[in-house]
């Protein structure tokens, strides 16, 4: 188990410089309120509570998972041998006995109204609170909530990941964080550490989710392309591994090629040769598809092939049988009768 | 300078079937006749003459092309001390001396017109004539015209390329090869070897063809899926290569995003760093976008994401200023006002 | 100048059920509140203060807009010998004396804060009052709104135009009316049969949204179409005018191709014809396109098409010559080198 | 029953100049051949021979329609009392007995083999024989075989038709016609009333195909956006009559929402109300869809949406239901869970 590293320490040749309202983290004495405990969150939480020492309190409107997580066996804490886990009630619980917050919700709508519902996240929020948002949404609400965050003294950090639930499990989830600072965004890093095993910095508020959905929103795309490509080889007679060793080797390597390949049978490990399952969900992948194209919108850039890509997994959500699998699954899509 | 090897030296595992009509190989004083001297072919032919021992009869109506490629300085055979290179006057006089044809040319009614027209090289072809097109044709043009190779008793594969201008002149192309058998393939192989540096073999005739243009269609959409991530993750302000680098250890990974990546700045040495020149030219890869969709068309497999791409690259090309650059121009017409 | 006729009187077949809380309209005395006097909304109130007999009441952050509406000559008021055109100086001076509010205003969020925003309409609104809001904003919104209205006791409607700024100044507008009942419809259309010539009573509440959206939305890939159709067929040698007529005449014909011809010349009277100005604008298309994209989205129906419409009037918006022309435009930009 | 009329006679204000080789048409005495019995051609040919007075001399492949054609009761004919209807065993039997030959046949490759293939009818053309071809096929390949009916001395028209197999059993199709002049037009014009209501020059050789596919091309989106928007429209809750009848009177109109809208019941005698049964079929539509990519590849006009709609009905092509119903069957796909 590891405790958080003393600050200061770990900065190397990022200058440090203080933020006024920050309380220098004591590691032991800290307190991690964590909002959303979901198939991602629960698993993070856990990776949060059993490879750090401090104290953790935990919010969700879903009781029995909160139940759950009440159940999780740590050693008591060491700085005043109390039990480390404890339920919130209500959110404002959360505000009022954090150092820092993280949350991780489906919807920009969730995050928005934990933060500025009635009886939200702000309306008790604790100047110098570390407030890190891991739920994917829109960049501009995001970055509406950050400063709402900033306006009350805290400190605002958006930190979607990806690596799916197997990563959050593992403790091995990419975070890509948008801050306001290196400094602010190390202070995260001390926390992300125990979930993640890549913690980067994309630069300032909202940067974390604009890396993120730019990644996906191009993965989207090169996955119905590696589709299409293998459904028209072997349609044509090539064996699809000998194609996907080809392609891999040459200027269509993709990640959809190598590594999740959609065509059943080229790769053992990949979701196509378990019929699409325990893979990235169609469904998310849509929802990630439309924060792209909402923010592409409010920044006047049409993406013609973006915009169909996302029509096409909208089309695959519709059927019944690929809702809920791996996004992959559009290569049964494309070929289906 | 090489030789041919002996040909049955290097089959490795692969069982050698001799094919009754081929004369084995006697590497001096084999003729290749050489169709074709365009960007590539001229380059192709080069290394060809220069790094094998053998003779070389090249045509093209391009007089300059030939004059040219006449003029190249090459040892005198070592079989009976006579130059190693000639100028054929026709094509039907590059079939009746050359013991292997290879072909380069731009379009399937070429390849058609120079095997099939009149006077073609199909009148006067020897049985045996290893017959190499490494024109990127429509696959069903080149298993028609092989199948009349074939009837002549000759020895039809299909060899299409990737590695453009600059892979042509180093002699490091990649020959994607289909003919009728293994045997077959390793006695392309032999002559192929002088070109590229990598020869695979991808089943049956007109495989060649096909794992070229499925590979070009998914590197085509993959091309714009990530000029369009660029664009817009720039735009809402992430540093470009901080955005690359990170899509780059992620999910969005992929050649157009690492090694030839559209946003001018992010690697020195794409083609988007010197104004989109000397790469794959837009054109091109509209051609090649095309003959996917007449492959897709003829197999009855619909592809959305692969035909609106061919039709942004038609835009692409439209445009005065890109029509003749890298491919990867397209960020530029995304981004143009 | 026409009066309002007495409610009943018009009601012909459908039975007429009065609302609990509705003012039996005594036109003269009723007092009409316009907020919104941007392009259209001057001319729709300008249309109802000079053919009605009852006083209005405006608000826009536009001071010089309520200054010009202020110095239209009207008759005086005959029921009390007053002046019939006022100025609000706030949205709660409208809701506090007005019988009826018209909201003419650009987009979603500016519907929202005029009745939900601090001091905003909802907070001072009268039971009774009949609200039409004649933007056109998201569905869901229209929704939203209408029952935060029905909630105080008031009448919504959601009656969003088409016709354009031509059809507004004319009076000649077509409204799409959704309502809670055909009661409701008719007393909404007492008053704007003086804007419009066609009231359209499309369903419940949202229903005129919905109807504005699809036509427009239908419209929109209707002209790409047409501008496709017309650019191949005058490439190939065919007549624009002769092209035009046999589709007039035939499955093609579309309210594109036979009124608003995008190929300049064919129909003398068209946006086309006299450089695309004067037209219904690109924009706003394009504003229109993306809210029903918004609503298919929450409907879970991919639109591939109206989707690619919507990223292709995104490029025409971003040409700075065709961002503010007629969205027939879209001919210019797919003949663009 | 009609007779030609006498050909300088019909035509008006359009100055006539005879042809050099064109026999001056005795009406009695011309002998007209028709290739292709199919499901048009069949209707088309049987009107001619039982509403003119002329012979007829027929020839297909398929044995069983010319032998059920010949069995047609009809007049001998007025001229020499012999049977006006004849069965030819090859095309070259057409070429030598005809003075006029309409062909009627599925793609280009069969057009071009009816007249350049070995014993073709080139091969033994008349010259001044009017060559009026009716198949949909490619402009370009239209405008090659018309060039080489004009070497030979005859007079070639392309003459596609609109309007099913119920207006070729009606004698009510339009005919879309290109040929060399004005006069040669109203040559054909004579053979063509007689399967026409309307009979359109359309210009130059070539003008008719490409009239026919811009239509259909343009027709062919305007139905996918039709089927959007009542597919979204009614999934929102509105009247699916009342939302047609409201597009029909404003700008969103078009024959696809007049006419043949493809929503179920909105139209009791559209296909859409009989399960999509009888109407043009979707891969007759995806044909013509073809034929205008393909124009268009050729002029280097890049069309995004006539494009994607292209790949949108091969989807529909490819599902097993609505492979062969009505084209407005798209939008069941689009609906399809």
């Amino acid at each position: 188990m590891f405790k958080l590293s003393p600050l200061g320490k770990r900065l190397g040749s990022i200058p440090f410089k203080p933020q006024p309202n920050h309380p220098l983290l004591n590691d032991e004495s800290s307190v991690i309120g964590f909002v959303g405990l979901g198939n991602m969150g629960f698993n993070m939480a856990k990776n949060l509570v059993t490879k750090s020492s401090n104290s953790i309190i935990v919010y969700d409107i879903n009781k029995d998972a909160t139940s759950k997580f009440s159940q999780i066996q740590v050693p008591l804490s060491s700085n005043n041998d109390s039990p480390r886990i404890s339920v919130a009630s209500n959110l404002s619980e959360i505000a009022a006995k954090s150092n820092y917050i993280i949350t991780m919700l489906p919807e920009s709508a969730h995050v928005k109204a934990a933060y500025c519902g009635k009886d939200g996240l702000l309306a008790h929020l604790k100047p110098g609170t570390v407030c890190i948002d891991s739920s994917t949404i829109d960049t501009h609400v995001s970055i509406e909530v950050s400063n709402l965050i900033s306006d009350k003294g805290a400190i605002p950090l958006d930190a979607p990941v990806s690596g799916g639930v197997m990563g959050a499990e593992a403790g091995s989830l990419t975070f890509m964080v948008g801050g306001r600072s290196s400094d602010e965004f190390l202070i995260a890093k001390d926390i992300l550490q125990f979930m993640g095993s890549k913690i980067i910095h994309c630069g300032g508020l909202g940067t974390g989710q604009t890396v993120k959905i730019c990644n996906n929103m191009l993965l989207g795309s090169a996955m119905i392309a590696t589709a299409e490509a293998m459904a028209l080889g072997t349609k044509l007679g090539v064996d699809p591994k000998l194609l996907s060793t080809v392609i891999n080797s040459s200027s269509g390597r993709c990640w959809s090629s190598e590594v999740s390949n959609p065509c059943p049978g080229v790769l053992p490990n990949a979701p196509s040769s378990r019929d699409y399952n325990d893979g990235f969900a169609s469904k998310l992948m849509l929802k990630d598809m439309y924060l792209s194209l909402n923010a592409a919108k409010s920044q006047k850039i049409p993406l013609l092939l973006s915009s169909l890509s996302t029509q096409i997994y909208g089309h695959v959500c519709n059927d019944a049988d690929l809702a809920n699998k791996d996004f992959s699954s559009v290569f049964k899509w494309i070929n289906k009768k």
